[in-house]
């Protein structure tokens, strides 16, 4: 591989657009970095090779990955070009992330690193610092990190650069993504999908992403896939992706250079020009974005061969290419001779500072792209507008009445969330807006879509802010990069399906966990997860749309980043929303039903419990504020209407049972105050949930998380919880209540069997409940449905229904 | 969309391969199937629609998905036919798995659903029957499902069915997997990088899947964006990926039949043409494997439109088209036009049985799709030759000694083990089998490639049979669809990044539960994880790849099929790997790293200590089998040995100190025998953890999974667990868990925190422990790496070295 060539060949640009000062400028840049890469994964002392380098010089654990970075290096000093040249907002997102160190480099270069970190001088002693602090003990991660400036994609997961880098680009019509796609992580099934993130971008409105395919060949240990297929077929993928491909490929660097400058023109050149003929309002179809594929060996310019293997342009360059320079002295020769080839003495000036030659090469302030305020999205994030959400209640003038679907009046006031945030909000589903109620958004807006259209298409225009595609990788990526760069979303998904997100989660809230601790990053807008078509009313999908886990995933990470909700009807989902929608850094689960349910509070009632998190619900209580017989916890809109009618069924059994009944809507409320921020005191907690009586609690999830977070707490040996244990299948609503005992009768069984003062008095009413879980069975399997007394149960009923006190059941009420 | 056409034109089938009989035949099946499938969504009496079709008739709660169901029928019959044909062993893996009922019907038709279910018989009463279960209290699920006879593919979550068919294929040479990717489904990730497949199958040894993408072009309430690009793009991405794609458009029945029985014809010579010159030995190049587009109607012979509004064709018959039938008397006259227009008193006679017609046409016995034992892989099921993994020990003369790489250990005997099964077992990894120390296995395969190979590559070969592709949705995949057809494997994997298929992983252990209760599905190999590169030794790669969580997720499963184990050392991780891959039915999790790490079994200990999972190891114990003072718990390779060096300082400081040193392998020990069938009886836990001592855990993940496993025990309240907490970033290996407070140090101040009669006697230890927290602080930022004393500790200095009972602390000494 010694040619460079740019395709279509008629590009006619082998010449190249460089003239010599400009190619010796690049260049120069490039080694430069290439050095300070090298230096960073071997050296901690004698950065400037002042003397030859020594054992001690080398550090004792060498970590990092070499293999990516002198291509990182590559783009990176053309993509400055292109800036000073054209003027460019420019971003660069890193698919191979774990080339840490060339972004670092490159930062330390342009200044930015010394600006923000301003013991890593730009001089001898700070590129020792730089050089010492990489991969070591109180120093930086190898990867690309939240420590990195400039970065938004950390890339220590892979799979997410497309979809991060289309994220940042909605909504910024000036800026140009530069994402480079490494060909490992092209084999992951997100980066495979996110390619056709192209039908979602608007040339009018939006930024462009210049995707930068970059072939080097091999991953930890195998070549890759994109690399081992024929030119013509790579082509034909690229083009079936909606791309307009050019390749350059070759090792000799100033060939290299030409053939990138000129096909980096040329795309450049596209993008402008399809973005003013689109803002002109002459562009008609889809508009096929160019794109770069970077064919260039891996570990590029370092060693070809050590030892006799090849290392240069094999996978044996992948991370450190030799391990043992402290030890083994004549590969520390092959450091020397390696770190020389770049000929520091030209690059840097007596002081260790770059010369002016490669500071001319960057550009000025925030335009440097590791100084961009895109990158630091906190610096250009604005508030919502939000309409007061207290007009948008529904009114209850009884607890425990009506059929509200509460994601549907969510949707009224999304509706105008979106009208009034019209640059800075977006909607993502995983084609589910609808079907998860939020269609009353469409209202003010449509859904994303520059595909193809035909008549009696919905709501599909190439302006519209709703963002379905039928990938949560997708809409999560996408959603992660628009709060990065400083704007608000709301991720709705079926509750189960989240799950395909988990290891995406995983890393954003690292993200936000890292950040926390980053001075000069600014926080940015919670990411905000709405969990709706949850297990409980899966019943007609089945099990394998049943799992409300992640939760309890999510929970894993950090107390400061997490935030969990279960509003119980719709006037608490619109105070949770807000609160949501407002916060920053966090990440904040609400779980909320799409079916038509019965509410509970007025709008004052439902801030009041939402600002509190959990509390008593008098009218549903017979404690009348004394110590009572039992707690009946709840926290989920359906088990919150269980408990409350176990809570009825108890009362007509026994009029003098005490029944205190409390609700949660912020979960992490249950946690010590210790454990999480939101946390109650003990004392507070011993209040509500006393220090000794039983608590039955009926949870929305698996009922183990409950335990876990209560654990701690005093009267913790008497919960006593239900929640789904995975039974299900397809069956009616409320036998999916029944199959994990959660369901009202269950309930009161587990009330009366654990009172003390009930256990020998309630035979009957035992057999009762009992009963009515075989009437039930039968039922359901006779008529298809649930019995008329569940379907239309309500609070309201409570008490007269056809559950009421029976004289046996009264006769044998207890004592106090 | 009238026409049908085959692409490209010179196929020149339009006239169609099929007589005037075959295609009459062929419409009766897809006419049959359809109004079965129609039949199960709508009917609970009346089947064959003796009488108009009444209120009653009607299910109260209509659940299923119609959409996809006729394009599923229509595919199901053209197979029929070529199966017929050309004697072919045929499996049939549907992608748009919610259109269950299809599969159903065409297992009535067949006669297998009679055969295994014999109340649904081949007449009007098994119709009725069959009508009435689907979506159903107490019948089957909507979508495909274990339950449904001939699937391996639940497809309730989508973006697996290519991922599965290729599993299939591995290994069963005669096998053709036809596979219907849908569109909405083509969508995700794990199916966009699915299509890579084809460059891990050899046509020599492996059958052939032959994928059919389904453009109906719909998503729940969307167009699809593949079927909303120019012809030619969606060409250019199906060649990009490899294919040889046919496209077959249209919604007229007639010439629909004729073009895609021409194609299958082709596609199916196509691949006979591939697979005979490669086993002529005649092939040099990756084949271009044939492959199906159908585009037709979303309800294609479903009603146009109802109320004015287009139905068939759009994205309005994806779920039930009306869902009013019984209460709407228009609509139930739409819905009996609808029925009656497959003309059912041609396709069953007068008992309801299938006409002899429509018999013919299916082939008989385990040939038929819905009877083959490849979709019921336990019949199959062959089990594995295993050495003697005992000949593979690690010498271990002295307890807590040695340097070894339990993987690499492990690697020797899959060695063997891939020798000794060459066509049955296989191993998967995101290209990281050499990286997690598996190596030696390339000793007797090589790696699956059939892309290009370059001079100087490293064991790639068409018939390798270690597959790697960094996507570890495709690893799972394969490995699902493998083991769901009857073989064995096993999934190695850096530990983080598991949680990439948490929700694959969620559907199989979903599908697992299920076919537990299904008598003539029979038990397949279990799910073997190896999740290696774990938490503790990511050090250098840093807070992303830092996640212990994949243990967590799992446990919200049925304690049923799963199991988590720990193994401390080599001889127990191959006792383990031996364990798990005899098993059944489960899915394994092993957890084990990859650094070089003390052992401390021989092997005959490490089976008996395997054997019972949990259990004292006397030689880092001085309780003398009396009761302890406290108990050290520790559960991983990496808290293990830190335990013990806590409890070599805790002897060092204080002699007479009776510590309890408990090892745990099988985590599910920990649980109460009441939740998991591994607990351990609550007398069997208190024997070995006291009823009232503090135990101190070390545990390998998030410490809250130690307390949910043991929240019912006697002694809970007075575990104190330490594990990962979410710190971490590129540093030494023991700074981890320093960082966690999982470290000797920290271990030894909890346990003088935790003992009374030490807290007052102990201040010069705790002093010292300290200290020496601040000596490793500052020892790694000057150095970069671990203390001596820290690199170098093993059991056998306990007590020799810089740690021993000072003066200060001897006087001390605490009475008992």
């Amino acid at each position: 591989m010694t040619d460079a060539t740019t395709l279509p060949s008629e590009t006619g640009t082998r010449g190249g657009p460089l003239d010599p000062d400009e190619l010796r400028r690049i260049d120069a840049w490039w080694r430069a970095a290439n050095y300070l890469s090298v230096g960073q994964i071997y050296l901690m002392s004698n950065p400037l090779l002042r003397v030859p380098i020594e054992a001690e010089h080398v550090k004792p654990r060498l970590l990092g990955h070499w293999g990516t970075t002198p291509g990182l290096n590559f783009v990176y000093a053309h993509l400055n070009r292109a800036i000073m040249a054209r003027d460019l907002h420019m971003m660069y997102i890193i698919g191979p992330g774990h080339g840490g160190p060339g972004l670092v480099a490159s930062a330390w270069l342009e200044g930015t690193y010394s600006e923000i970190y301003s013991h890593i001088s730009q001089d001898e002693e700070g590129m020792e610092r730089l050089f010492t602090q990489f991969s070591f003990p109180g120093g930086i991660p190898s990867h690309v990190a939240p420590e990195t400036p400039g970065s938004i994609h950390e890339g220590g997961e892979l799979g997410y650069s497309l979809s991060h880098a289309y994220g940042a680009a909605f909504d910024n019509p000036d800026l140009v993504v530069a994402a480079i796609v490494g060909d490992g992580e092209a084999e992951t099934g997100p980066l495979a999908t996110s390619w056709h993130s192209n039908k979602f971008v608007d040339p009018r409105r939006d930024g462009a992403v210049l995707p930068i395919l970059h072939l080097n060949g091999y991953k930890i240990a195998n070549p890759t896939v994109l690399a081992r297929i024929p030119d013509a077929e790579l082509d034909a993928l690229l083009r079936g992706y909606g791309h307009n491909p050019y390749v350059v490929s070759g090792d000799d660097p100033a060939t290299m250079h030409q053939a990138f400058a000129a096909t980096l023109d040329r795309c450049l050149d596209e993008i402008r020009a399809i973005q003013e003929q689109a803002r002109a309002g002459e562009l008609t179809e889809r508009p096929r974005w160019p794109m770069i594929v970077l064919r260039s060996p891996k570990g590029w310019t370092g060693p070809d061969t050590l030892d006799g293997k090849q290392v240069e342009g094999s996978w044996r360059s992948h991370q450190v290419p030799f391990a043992d320079a402290r030890t083994n002295d004549a590969h520390r020769t092959v450091l020397e001779d390696w770190m020389r080839s770049y000929r520091p003495e030209e690059l840097f000036d007596s002081t260790g500072a770059p010369v002016p030659e490669i500071a001319r090469l960057h550009p000025k302030g925030d335009r440097r792209m590791s100084a961009t305020p895109y990158a630091n999205g906190g610096l250009l994030l604005r508030d919502l507008r939000l309409p007061d959400f207290a007009s948008y209640a529904v009114p209850v003038d009884e607890p425990g009445t009506g059929a509200v679907e509460s994601t549907r009046v969510l949707g009224t006031w999304l509706r105008d969330v979106m009208a009034h945030n019209p640059d800075t909000f977006r909607m993502f589903s995983p084609d589910e807006n609808n079907s998860n109620r939020l269609q009353d958004v469409l209202d003010v807006t449509n859904r994303t879509w520059d595909a193809e259209t035909v008549p009696g298409d919905d709501h599909l225009a190439r302006d519209g802010r709703v963002m379905e595609i039928l990938s949560e990788h997708t809409c999560e990526g996408w959603l992660e990069g628009y709060l990065l760069t400083g704007r608000h979303g709301l991720f709705s998904c079926y509750e189960a399906f989240i799950h395909v997100i988990d290891s995406m989660f995983n890393q954003h809230a690292k993200w936000l966990k890292v950040t926390d601790d980053i001075p000069w990053r600014r926080p940015i807008a919670s990411l905000n997860y709405l969990l709706t078509s949850h297990v409980w009313r899966q019943d007609h999908n089945g099990f394998s749309h049943q799992d409300p886990g992640f939760i309890d995933h999510a929970v894993n990470k950090k107390a400061d980043v997490i935030r969990v909700y279960l509003p119980p009807d719709a006037n608490c989902l619109l105070s949770v929303a807000d609160h949501c929608l407002r916060s920053r850094q966090y990440v904040n689960i609400i779980v909320a039903g799409k079916q038509p349910a019965l509410q509970y509070l007025s709008m004052d009632e439902a801030i009041a419990h939402c600002t509190k998190g959990i509390g008593i619900w008098p009218w549903a209580s017979t404690d009348a504020g004394a110590e009572p017989d039992v707690v009946l916890g709840c926290a989920g809109d359906v088990p919150t209407m269980e408990a409350l009618a176990a809570a009825d069924l108890l009362h007509g059994f026994f009029p003098d049972l005490k029944v205190r009944f409390v609700n949660v809507v912020d979960l992490m409320r249950l946690q010590d105050d210790r454990e999480h921020p939101h946390g109650l005191s003990a004392a507070d907690f011993d209040a509500l949930f006393t220090r000794e009586k039983p608590v039955i609690f009926a949870y929305h999830g698996y009922p183990w998380l409950i335990h876990r977070l209560t654990y701690r707490r005093t009267n913790h040996d008497n919960f006593h919880v239900r929640g789904y244990k995975e039974e299900g299948t397809t069956t009616t609503p409320f036998d999916m209540t029944v199959l994990n005992q959660v369901d009202r009768y269950n309930l009161a069984i587990d009330v009366i069997d654990r009172v003390p003062r009930l256990r020998d008095v309630s035979a009957h009413a035992r057999e009762w409940l009992r009963g009515k879980l075989i009437e039930h069975q039968r039922y359901i399997r006779e008529h298809g449905e649930d019995m008329p007394e569940i379907k239309d149960w309500q609070w309201r009923s409570a008490g007269t229904g056809p559950v009421a006190v029976t004289e046996d059941a009264a006769t044998e009420a207890p004592e106090g």
